[in-house]
């Protein structure tokens, strides 16, 4: 980190177009998921979330989990990860071959009810089985809390029960953390204050973040993460996704702005600009409406060139 | 500036929306810009750029700049402004009692040739003069530096002439400059860069920014710039504005993100929310047709709060 603003050297961005982005679309059919799945490696992604494996009666997009999930090993060198909500899906994940998997805990009752119909208790203790079947596979869980900084129903999330909430995660068997901004509230000093916090009383523990752009502030608060050694970070192409308990919430941060952010700032992703717009585009004419991105509407910057 | 993130405990913010924000768009009517004065007034804002003082011809839908000019003494303490871009202009407001101006010179050939019909030396030329008009009417004169990171013709700015042209600003009468992001390409570490080296070579004079929010980074931008210390940010209402020679170019950083970014960050702007997102919907109304502000879409954060 030099110059006047202190940035990372690169990140290790995790691309969840194909599960957090589609989740709450209407089921769109395995051969476009593969399609855009093919898109996505081709943009330089080495961490994709390719589906999950719940409820088909819950989130019907994500029905064909196994699908997507047995084309997976054409792509080599990839870490694909799914995710579940409790031990059976873990074992619907590590026999289909995934095991990379990410297990939700909203970090407060109100959503955990309303997204799993579950207590942040009841969830939070099936976290030991999640991880010991994933871990009989040779796999990893992450834990991803959701709900971080506020809930839609129960408002702000006090930071002092997801620490607590972190640490017991850990202690139950979570190799990963994740840090959820799911209705898109959070913003740059917030975050900071959040992975400081959990930071100390989990060390030695990756932490990452999940951010939506809801209020225009997703990338200034990806940055501020960014400045504060945050290196796992997800993006959806196109900026694809949502949450149906937050109204006017846009998707997550779109992985073509994020990597534009970032190749601009010094910050290597990997990624390619240009192919990242193709996989935009073609996200967008998969679910058959304009998405917000402005990367995707407006280019990259030697685009902006017009002749006279 | 204290904890992991530092930032600045205030931050003057100048709101555009009626300039910048509305010189593209078709005219509107005298009285709906005095509705939306009003209602800018309203939220607190003490910095208002209120219209150009330029050619008719040129930009129709600030043919009125006198009869709004003739209302801004009904708002006393506030700072109101106005863009000028040649002596003439400058005559023009100080007789219409506005004595804060901005005067444009890109910082490449390239824009100012289609923006203003002559080139940066040629508008350079002219700083002396405006500055001298407006000095004599006690007033002041910034200078916006247009295209100061990338020129839609002539692709990236070379910051060392854009370092060399703030400087003869100042030495022609300059009281004050502000570094325009006019196409929305930049980003937080070039936004640091330049800043850094005006700031070296312009000691004491004031410098601000001005940011379009066209590739998601207008915010993370903005960010960057109050965390080296620039507190001079201009925005406008729901985000109005754009260029008219960059394609898929949006507009400003809107108003209520940026006053949403600094509340929740702890940097005072003296702005009010819930006025700004009812500012912002008359600037929709306004102008006829929906604005991509995040936070007028989405609300307060308080606003997610649902009932189950």
């Amino acid at each position: 980190m030099t110059g006047p603003l202190r940035v990372p050297e690169s990140i290790r961005l995790r691309e969840v177009g194909l599960r957090d982005g589609l989740q709450i679309e209407q089921p769109i059919p395995t051969a476009a998921k593969l399609r855009l799945l093919e898109a996505l490696v081709a943009t330089g992604a080495r961490r994709i979330e390719a589906t999950a494996f719940v409820s088909p009666k819950a989130v019907p997009a994500l029905a064909d989990a196994e699908e997507v999930a047995a084309h997976l090993s054409e792509y080599p060198g990839i870490e694909f990860s799914a995710l579940v909500a409790n031990p059976r899906g873990a074992h619907r994940a590590v026999d289909a071959g995934v095991t990379a998997l990410e297990y939700v805990v909203s970090a407060s009752d109100g959503h955990s009810l309303a997204n799993a119909h579950r207590t942040t208790a009841q969830a939070l203790d099936q976290v030991g089985e999640v991880a010991s079947v994933v871990h009989g596979a040779g796999g990893t869980c992450e834990v991803i809390i959701a709900v971080a900084w506020d809930d839609p129903f129960d408002g702000p999330t006090p930071p002092g029960g997801v620490v607590a909430l972190a640490r017991r995660a850990v202690d139950s068997g979570a190799d990963r953390l994740c840090l959820g901004d799911t209705i898109g509230t959070t913003t740059p000093v917030r975050m900071a204050e959040l992975v400081t916090a959990v930071r100390t009383t989990c060390q030695g523990t990756p932490l990452g973040v999940h951010l939506h752009d809801t209020r225009g502030a997703g990338l200034a608060t990806a940055l501020a993460a960014m400045q504060i050694g945050v290196l796992d970070l997800d993006a959806s192409i196109g900026g694809l996704g949502g949450c149906p308990f937050a109204p006017g919430a846009s998707g997550n941060i779109a992985t073509e702005e994020l990597a534009f952010l970032c190749r601009e700032c010094g910050i290597e992703t990997g990624l390619d600009l240009e192919r990242l717009r193709a996989a935009a585009a073609l996200a967008q004419e998969v679910v058959g409406r304009p998405l917000e991105s402005g990367v995707l509407r407006a280019g990259d910057r030697s685009l902006a060139a017009v002749r006279r």
